[in-house]
């Protein structure tokens, strides 16, 4: 039996905005020193809502050795809320109604995304299109080609508004808005200012037809650090990467890692072995990444894909099973789901036990639960609080280590 | 574990040519009516020795419902091997000493072998490289590289002397010929009139430090239909094919079919889809070939398919194992393995019975047996007599059929 995708009928999303309390708290967790995309997951869970994390926060990184903590302010926040209004940009938050739901289930989403345009694009069957920013001639007549063919299906393309790869396959999407298709670019700095300058119009066709998104505050200029996190968010907003001319090492081999980090499928168009631009896709081919000719063999790969969950009640999604518990789509101030209270905050000999236990070589949590002893909740409590105070390094693969002091 | 390959010690190889006594039988019945590759392998199977096979020639095809039987004169035979020896060239004799071991395992090995150069090098360890007429700059520069590259780690090249990747893998194979590299060319028409003849000096190096090899008698223009069957030789002498630039319905993929047919590995160069010439090599990643980038790439290949055959006594050749009971080298005149006889020759009954199941429509010989009651050997020799009587029709799988009268 083969699962056929209908991907002709996107689910209608209702795309109400986070109450303004609401939005103000999840901004100022997420901008609160030490509080990574991951670590405010993890705290909402723990806590139940922004607001409660943001009460917890002082004590528990004093617990975790910090001197003070750096909480984000009330008015921090509402200058970005103000800024977003005034970018006529929308505010999304992690486990809200409009948050799209392929991306709240990788490990680590945005907790907000700042969005151009509608919101509703970020939910569509979309799949990411990578690639050099030096493409040659053949390569931008691969990614037009593809991200056309893709939006005739309606299948929208995402992708990273660079040179090269990124901006023609935009293009293309947009050229068959009429038939179906559509972009949406995630950015690494801010949707208001987008990089590079040169694409500023493209970006503002995108913005009108589909979405500019990001989960940089409003005004932030990308620096090098921000590119790879915007490519988890490429990856994470579809159901498959192609990667179109790649050179070994370069940014969209790093798109195309976290999509399998993330259960999606990979593709990539070969090239000549004798072009370095092929090294990237020619080398993933080599390792199981299926190879892409033309706009059927992505369409049969999402086929066989959604044919192996058909067990999984997400297999008409496409999607892989939601990390832990993602929360579904909830109404505003509704509260998250809670994890039960473990270690006690006053348990200090365990604390001190786990941090004997760290050092700067990284260790795998189920380790450092075996070897203290430790309930699994109660050593999630005492490595949070370890993180808050700017202690912890996660590490890929459940591994934790100190940070030098 | 990991089985390596040692590829730096080729065995020692006696080339002592058949008695000239049986050099003739060989060619009389290879060279006699109805009598193909794969038939002439059953025959000598069945009865021992060609010299029997040809004494029991005219009886099989006339049970068969031959009305006269064409065997090959001893005049032809002789005047065969004059003309071999005016050209310099060597014959060898399936299942006799010279005779390459990794082609006599092939379904239809050539029952006999004119070899122009040192009959030694067919049985070298080897890589088949293969690929397009029109090939491009880039493809032609994959051929020499790797051709060279593999003969530097002393694995030889195996190609057909056509005009693109054929000519320039000989070539760069030949010019590294002081490091350990090497070329044989298999060739669709005979080994002294070579083609294309804008070839010949070509031809002549290969044979000065190689060997050319046909399956043809001296003196035969090949047509159209002998580069397909000269095509399972290139495969057969070869532990892998290697195509490069080939389109959709090339040659090319028709090496690479024989190769998995035979076993062997296939590998291929990839390019972009939008180049027609790399149709082949692309689609044939997709459903499983190795995706080459470099000389590397085929040692780890070998290196794999080594260690996947390790309880395998031919493991240390990379070769699969032999089809059905394929003889090891014997001295000349020595008897060759035999069926017992089974199916009386007057059971006119069964013979009846059987010819009746036949139809045009291809049958498996499993069904066959099932159907008529008769011992697998006894419908053996039935459908030999029908093949010799030019009535029966071998399809791939075991299917049978009759020709139209």
């Amino acid at each position: 039996m083969q699962a056929r995708l209908d991907l002709k009928r996107p689910e209608p999303v209702a795309v109400p905005k986070p109450s303004q309390a609401e939005a103000l708290d999840a901004l100022r967790l997420a901008r609160s020193r030490n509080v990574g995309p991951s670590t405010w997951v993890r705290l909402v869970r723990r806590f139940g809502s922004p607001a409660r994390a943001l009460e917890a926060l002082p004590d528990l990184a004093g617990r975790g050795g910090a001197a003070g903590v750096t909480v984000a302010s009330i008015g921090q926040a509402e200058r970005e809320v103000e800024a977003g209004a005034a970018a006529g940009a929308t505010l999304l938050v992690w486990g809200r109604a409009g948050y799209p739901a392929a991306l709240a289930r990788i490990p680590d989403p945005p907790p907000v995304l700042w969005v151009r345009g509608d919101p509703a694009a970020l939910s569509r069957p979309s799949i990411a299109i990578v690639g050099a920013r030096n493409a040659s001639a053949v390569g931008l007549r691969m990614a037009r080609a593809l991200a056309a063919d893709l939006g005739r299906q309606c299948l929208w393309t995402v992708s990273g508004l660079a040179r090269g790869v990124d901006g023609a396959a935009h293009d293309a999407a947009l050229s068959v808005a009429d038939e179906g298709g559509g972009t949406v670019a995630a950015v690494a700095g801010c949707v208001r200012d987008v990089y590079p300058s040169d694409h500023a119009a493209l970006a503002e066709r995108i913005a009108q037809a589909g979405a500019v998104v990001s989960e940089a505050p409003i005004g932030l200029a990308p620096q090098g650090r921000h590119f790879p996190r915007r490519n988890r968010v490429i990856a994470g907003l579809s159901r498959a990467v192609i990667l179109i001319e790649a050179a070994a090492r370069s940014g969209s081999l790093i798109t195309a890692d976290f999509a399998l980090e993330q259960g999606r499928e990979v593709l990539a168009v070969p090239g000549s072995p004798l072009d370095p631009r092929s090294e990237g896709g020619n080398a993933l081919i080599r390792q199981g990444a299926t190879l892409v000719r033309h706009v059927d063999d992505v369409i049969e790969a999402l086929e066989a894909a959604a044919s192996t969950v058909l067990d999984d009640p997400d297999a008409a999604t496409g999607l892989p099973a939601p990390q832990a518990e993602a929360p579904g789509l909830a109404e505003p101030d509704a509260p998250f789901a809670r994890s039960p209270l473990s270690a006690a905050p006053d348990d200090a000999a365990l604390r001190a036990r786990i941090r004997d236990l760290l050092g700067l070589a990284p260790v795998e949590e189920d380790e450092l639960a075996r070897l203290s002893g430790a309930p699994l909740s109660a050593l999630a409590d005492v490595l949070l609080e370890l993180e808050l105070a700017g202690r912890l390094d996660r590490r890929p693969g459940g591994l934790v280590a100190l940070l030098p002091e």
